[in-house]
């Protein structure tokens, strides 16, 4: 049987370096907890819920499972610092948090025996993030989908850099969706892997049918970065996303493009189903993703990728 | 002593697969016959060349190696079908082509007996060289340098779909620097990598050393994909750069921003090294060279780095 041990695995205490990311509209307590059952690490993504909703989740999560899992809060959102205190009120040993800097809650998380990974788009946040005190990183790929850094650096590029920088360890997000994936980033240095669109489309996400089906119906150059000026985020290719690209390339300034972004369109997007005005975030490695798997199957059929890989590169690389 | 042996090592009758892009004003004899005589693929950038000059350059590489080495053509140069002539003249057996359709010279190519090899930023174009006859392509993903394709597809994203979608070899390019990037492009199914920037900074390529040194202080956000409205391409932030950057995100149209490329930058950046007005084509990997090395020591590491990696990858996945 596949074992892979790695920094990331003994410092979550999991089996396997797979990490399932914290989505908004996506992972809640079911996707988190099947997640964390196989032996990789679930995320509760408190990005869309109420604080009192994330205790909700948190709760039932720990009744669905005996390993452990983590929450991602995201730094910049106007109640963060409530999701952080339920976070802490309910235990929670593994919190990963983005979009904002980690300085702003690492001092509460540390002191409450929490391990604090922060998402990085580039060496100079990673730099920061450990300067900070985090535990690890997660270097975040331009092909991630949803939001994503100003730098435009991919995981190919960015983990080995990444990796050579930092002397915490390093999580590889971006483009990952099988075990081919894992094992690239597993040879570009990186301790673990993040993947994000792949859990998504499971039949544990809470997204909306419709969003799977896009996801599943996705090609290579099915997703596009847009939104530049007011905070890029890569989407499956709708009528909105359209719009977006084209008053992107018109220039148009900040202020209308948020007019044009309006709010909530990240859950008509995922969560409500709607195809052609939502936000269908998701990474260009949809092109990957042709069926919706129960996490149970998925993490098996990673797990036998894993070893296809690495065997066919024993038999090409012979030292 | 390392030995690596895949369908593209049998293609092109060598002993790794490792091929240094063809490169304007970069890769002549010297370069190209450095990496063949390593057991690698060199090829002569014919792009930067008059015909008569890439002749010249072919016959100096015969004499400098007995290996196989190869011409990269840019198709949709205004005197590719002559550049064509020569290499079939000059009995090159090994032809890769770029920037425009495969079908225009696959058959005088393939009635001389040639390998032909294109270069692909996607899974539409490159089912298209497989379509025309092509003996394999190259996948080159975002953050190669130099010109690129419009879907912004990534080398981690883009390599395993090419795989799964082509029955023809898929060669991996684009973030690729260093022993870790191969070893993951190899697990992405890639049967070999073409490696660009790493080689342009190399002692035997002929970019001015000011291009050199400017690669070699790149870190990992230091190149930018600009122009997209005229023909993508990833340069080394300077002052033009930054121009055209900007000129973007203001909507300029296409006119105006030929005006503002002008011709001649890609000389003026990388063969006379003005390293503010000049296009100074790089990749994301820039930021993984830290040093100028003849091109026998620089392939000894990428060797012992790639066995390096994969005995790592045996101590983490133990199946």
């Amino acid at each position: 049987m596949l074992k892979l041990k790695t920094k990331i695995t003994e410092l979550f205490n999991i089996e396997y370096p797979i990490i399932q990311a914290g989505m908004v509209w996506v992972s809640g307590w079911k996707l988190a907890s099947a997640v964390s059952n196989c032996g990789g690490l679930g995320l509760i993504g408190a990005g869309s819920m109420k604080p009192e909703l994330l205790r909700e989740h948190i709760q039932k999560c720990k009744n669905a499972t005996n390993k452990p899992f983590g929450v991602n809060i995201p730094i910049q959102r106007g109640d963060a610092e409530k999701l952080v205190e339920v976070t802490v009120e309910e235990n929670i040993k593994i919190v990963f948090t983005s979009a904002g800097s980690p300085k702003r809650f690492i001092n509460v998380l540390k002191e409450n025996g929490v391990t604090v990974v922060h998402v990085v788009p580039s060496v100079k946040f990673g730099l920061k993030a450990e300067e900070a005190g985090c535990d690890a990183v997660v270097g975040e790929g331009f092909e991630a989908g949803g939001h994503n850094g100003l730098d435009e650096i991919t995981t190919i590029a960015l983990i080995p850099q990444l990796v050579d920088k930092l002397n915490i360890p390093v999580i590889a997000a971006g483009g990952i969706a099988d075990g081919r994936g894992i094992v690239a980033a597993l040879s570009l240095g990186a301790e673990g892997v993040q993947i994000g669109t792949r859990f998504a489309a499971t039949v544990e996400s809470s997204a909306h049918p419709v969003y799977k089906q896009k996801v599943v119906e996705a090609e290579d150059n099915s997703t596009v970065l847009t939104l530049k000026k007011i905070g890029p985020v890569r989407l499956i290719k709708n009528d909105f996303a359209y719009r977006a690209l084209k008053a992107e390339m018109n220039g148009w300034d900040e202020e209308k493009l948020k007019e044009l972004l309006g709010k909530k369109r990240e859950m008509q997007g995922i969560f409500e189903g709607d195809e052609k005005e939502g936000e269908l975030e998701a990474g260009q490695s949809s092109g990957l993703i042709h069926e919706i798997l129960p996490v149970k199957d998925l993490f098996q059929k990673l797990l036998d990728e894993i070893v296809e890989v690495q065997k066919r590169n024993n038999r090409i690389i012979n030292y």
